[in-house]
């Protein structure tokens, strides 16, 4: 790798941690699904998520929508925080602290009102400056904790 | 930071993620747990791992060395296998697959010698080309479902 092209791949580490800080907030936090345009690539493929619904699944833009839409809709007040970024050409690990108001009946568990939170990892892939995958771990052990304790 | 920095950058990342392939494959893997001298700073942080009985503490050297002693135990031919290592200066993220067979009772459950998988994700942190911290997420979740199913 030459001088030339390591400034170039401090550039595209910096627009990838902007590009996700953005669609985290825009999409996940704020439930604007629709912006998911500017954020998703075509085709995104979900290589490792234990207990998402979607494990091992590659989504076009409009099942993806489908699957924030639907992963939201329990908390519908939820918000990632982010804890750190760590990038290089084509990657983005991020530790991320997660939480909402449990509104929305979810299998298994009638909604109740309460606070829930959760920690996670992802290691996001891009394509051509968008966001086409992950591998991720979240804690639901953790979550399905909480839930029982009150239910 | 300037061209200059940017390659030392570069080959402390290069060594960061060469010192924590070998640590997993020798302390974790192979169970060489006296090797921890070579990987792990005298203060070593577990800033997030839910269920990690560990999880919050610092801890010294000794105690490091205690936390791989009783957390290979149970599945004493334990594997690590990295799937991706992603660096910056002071920072690796590596999501993993786990393998082993359940030959030592662990808390509320009899050893069976059945082969368990679980897959994580870790952040962890370098100081003075040591391991002195992580933040990590694993499936223990799935971990649990396994052990019941045959429970």
């Amino acid at each position: 790798m030459t001088y030339y092209s390591m400034g170039v791949a401090q550039d595209q580490c910096a627009q990838q941690k902007a590009l996700l800080t953005e669609f985290l907030e825009t999409v996940w936090s704020n439930g604007d699904i629709e912006a998911s345009d500017r954020f998703i690539a075509p085709s995104y493929t979900i290589h490792n998520d234990p207990g998402d619904p979607w494990h091992g699944q590659t989504l076009t833009l409009e099942a993806f929508k489908d699957r924030v839409h639907q992963s939201r809709a329990p908390f519908p007040d939820q918000r990632f925080d982010v804890q750190e970024m760590i990038a290089e050409p084509g990657k983005v690990a991020v530790s991320w602290r997660w939480g909402g108001t449990f509104t929305g009946d979810m299998a298994g568990f009638k909604a109740d009102g309460r606070k829930i939170a959760m920690t996670g990892l992802t290691i996001y892939s891009f394509t051509d400056g968008k966001l086409s995958g992950h591998w991720q771990l979240c804690d639901r052990l953790g979550v399905f904790q909480q839930l029982s304790a009150g239910g």
